[in-house]
């Protein structure tokens, strides 16, 4: 097509096509920025306004987003044909929850390096390697072994905790540095967060879908899960949670800071005020899971729960385990007024976590390589979730619904109710292939005909061909 | 004196005191090997039999201990001249349990280098690092950081775990790899072990007094703690558990496999015997917690309970912190039966552990460096022990009784009944000298009359002087 050809009505409007025609072809894949408008204009002998007009245009249909000083990026979630999945509509009691089985498998074959990785939420070894931190670690224990052989003061080491803080306040997260602890990863964070403020047999809200280790920390503490709607475009619904307060004693309630895992949505700002109003009103406290944060798509970091109400009886908790270091397992928790009882508790479970990697850690930050890492894990990530989305669009049956995540590595399939993701599991894992099927996302099972991909590991024919034979599996049990 | 001299109206005997002279002079120390009988005889010019006679006098004053195949070792617990305390008498009533704001303040003052660390059971990092694990990791964080920057299994390393089995082979206790789980530290083995066979509410036997850690491990689980009698020569009254069987309804039970923190005794293996068919009668688990028993003084490493009932219901706990890496984080749990809920309660406290640091232990273990390092290590514990008892026997008021422990390296003080041994420790905290309470030894704060004081740091002239002033201190308060 050409830009000047008599068949062509607009400039802008063919100019758009070839842009996209560029997506299609993989020449630009989500996450990269666009041609600026200035070369766009001198290769093509076009007004610098034509070349906006048909930008506004690709904005307009969601392929192109605008960042402030930035010029056009092309958007996550690649294709667009599929539906997103319907709103969630969980059992509305308290659930028992019991998914402890299904889940540790899942870490068995994660471990495997014969089974496709498709299953557990962990990047893969490249992408976090090339953060450079084990080189750290190896300086730490060459020069600070001597030194930091001990137990940690209680909170952990003094430097990675001013780290965690010159970090938080970026987005408006102001802390402090002795209100911070750091802890075994945001398994142990949340562990703790639910010690300090519920006892056995409590309920607590959560979103549904959620994240299966959350379950099973809600299992071993023989907590219920109350689960609440959750839409994955807009995250939770609000009025869900208003009446759920209104109506029912819930100690806690535990949410997604941003882009819930399993989900991939974040609530705007407004909306997370809104939930901060209901649960003061009740004197709920909020446990809130930053842990996909720094892993947005979008133009900046959304904002954490507690940056918005800094007064608020909010636990926060994060980790290091999706953007740098799963086997360091370090993991922090900013508890405020519960610190105490959160020390108590880290004492008990483990008397502190282990100093070394601590040190190392911090010197890392401090080294300021880790923006730059962050920013290139966000790119890999965002194409990977743009590659299996288009192969989920060729290879899965039509009424496959699919998420179009703003950030994190996970993506969710919604078959139509009555599919069996259990089966379509065991049938893949005699391939050699793992997902992580939807019944372990929720207390009362209600994700049973969903499943989730981790987008974790980068784009190659052994992920292609597996995509593929997932979706012929699960065509051969849906006409089944 | 001279041997040959008229006044001495045996030659053994003067060899004898001679012998002893060397000891008070500090030439030879205990846990050190004392001249071979060969070479005495021949720098004295006297009979192999008179040597050998002077040596079994020794034996029998409790002086030297006679090692098979090895010669004659100088016995550690120096001066002899002080009464061990009484035989605890607890209170026998189940006790809820709050220690937890005494022991954490204990922490934070085992982090300062300006307070004299005789309070925390921590071995100097000097001796530590002599062991070389930092070389290790410094070498696994350079060779297999990508390899091993993931969740490992949810049991921990596998490498980790059979060197763990061979060690505990040569104890007489057979384990399967798969039968051990890597744990952050024996305080998470601990609190896994009990999370897997109590509810809370439940009661649960233990030693009295005990490490303090164990009681904020039932505080944090909500248990109670049923105290009972134990000596500080041969441990745990096995009739008073006898007793507490035959009447109450406990949970679980929860010893120490040799040298009880903070007493340093160990039950004979008929008396672990005795235990082991008391708790089978009544199906009652038994968690052994072995942290201390690499560090022995005798001629062997005691057996844990493990060792002489193979297929008892018993939750075996340790770790490496006492004799090699307290900041590595890294013990170890063998739950038999209980495995799968010991795992699931893993992973929903921190999934598992940090992966860099357990293989850098596993090639160390492998390396065949411990063990010499494990002797070096019993030698230090038993002459700071020998040189903090002589200290004390000079500086404490005659009151005072002490321990005389068998291996580990702490030792137990006992005042008369109404010292109020928490008084003292303000007085001495404001003189920069830390050392540990006794009223956190005890759920029923039964042991308030009573101190604890490490002996992980090589004698120095700071030490001294600490123990001078403790003494002083005491004399004084026990005047007022």
């Amino acid at each position: 097509m050409s830009l000047n050809g008599a068949d062509a009505p607009y400039r802008y409007e063919a100019l758009a096509e070839i842009v996209s025609g560029l997506l299609d072809s993989g020449v630009l894949r989500a996450g990269m920025r666009a041609p600026s408008i200035r070369r766009i204009a001198a290769d093509h002998s076009l007004s610098i306004s034509t070349v906006l007009h048909a930008y506004r245009l690709l904005e307009d249909r969601g392929i192109l987003e605008a960042r402030p000083k930035s010029g056009f990026y092309v958007v996550a979630g690649g294709a667009k044909s599929r539906d997103t999945p319907k709103p969630s509509k969980p059992r509305r009691a308290p659930t028992d929850v019991t998914v402890s089985r299904g889940v540790l498998s899942l870490l068995d074959y994660a471990a495997r390096p014969d089974i496709v990785p498709l299953g557990c939420a962990i990047p893969s070894a490249d992408l976090l390697a090339a953060g450079g931190l084990d080189r750290f670690l190896a300086r730490a224990a060459r020069v600070k072994g001597r030194a930091y052989n001990i137990y940690t003061e209680p909170r952990g080491d003094p430097q990675l905790r001013a780290e965690i803080c010159r970090r938080a306040l970026r987005s408006g997260h102001a802390l402090g540095v002795d209100g911070v602890a750091i802890t075994n990863g945001c398994t142990e964070a949340l562990s703790l967060a639910l010690r300090a403020v519920t006892k056995r047999g409590d309920s607590v809200a959560i979103e549904s879908p959620t994240y299966f280790g959350l379950l099973q920390v809600l299992e071993a503490l023989e907590l219920k899960a109350v689960e609440l709607p959750t839409d994955a475009g807009t995250g939770l619904d609000i009025g869900a949670l208003a009446r759920l307060l209104a109506a029912k004693p819930v100690k806690a309630c535990l949410l997604s800071s941003s882009f819930n895992n399993p989900l991939g949505c974040s609530m705007s700002d407004d909306g997370k005020r809104a939930v901060l109003a209901l649960l003061q009103r009740h004197g709920v406290p909020l446990i809130e899971d930053d842990i996909y944060g720094d892993i947005y798509f979008g133009a900046e970091r959304p904002k954490p729960f507690s940056a918005l109400a800094p007064g608020a009886d909010i636990i926060y908790c994060s980790s290091f385990s999706k953007t740098l270091a799963p086997g360091y397992r370090i993991g922090w928790i900013a508890p405020q007024r519960h610190m105490q009882r959160v020390l108590e508790a880290k004492f008990a479970m483990n008397i502190c976590s282990a100093a070394l990697p601590q040190a190392a850690l911090a010197e890392f930050l401090a080294s300021g390589g880790y923006d730059g890492h962050l920013r290139r894990l966000r790119r890999s990530f965002a194409e990977n979730i743009d590659r299996i989305s288009r192969a989920v669009d060729k290879s899965f049956p039509a009424e496959t619904r699919v998420t179009r995540p703003a950030g994190g590595f996970v993506l969710w399939l919604e078959m139509p109710d009555g599919f069996d993701s259990r089966r379509l599991f065991d049938l893949a894992i005699a391939r050699g292939i793992c997902f992580a099927p939807g019944d372990v996302f929720s207390a009362s099972k209600s994700h049973a005909h969903c499943l989730r991909l981790s987008c974790g590991h980068p784009w190659d024919a052994r992920i292609e061909d597996s995509i593929h034979t997932l979706g012929a599996l699960t065509a051969g049990l849906l006409g089944a």
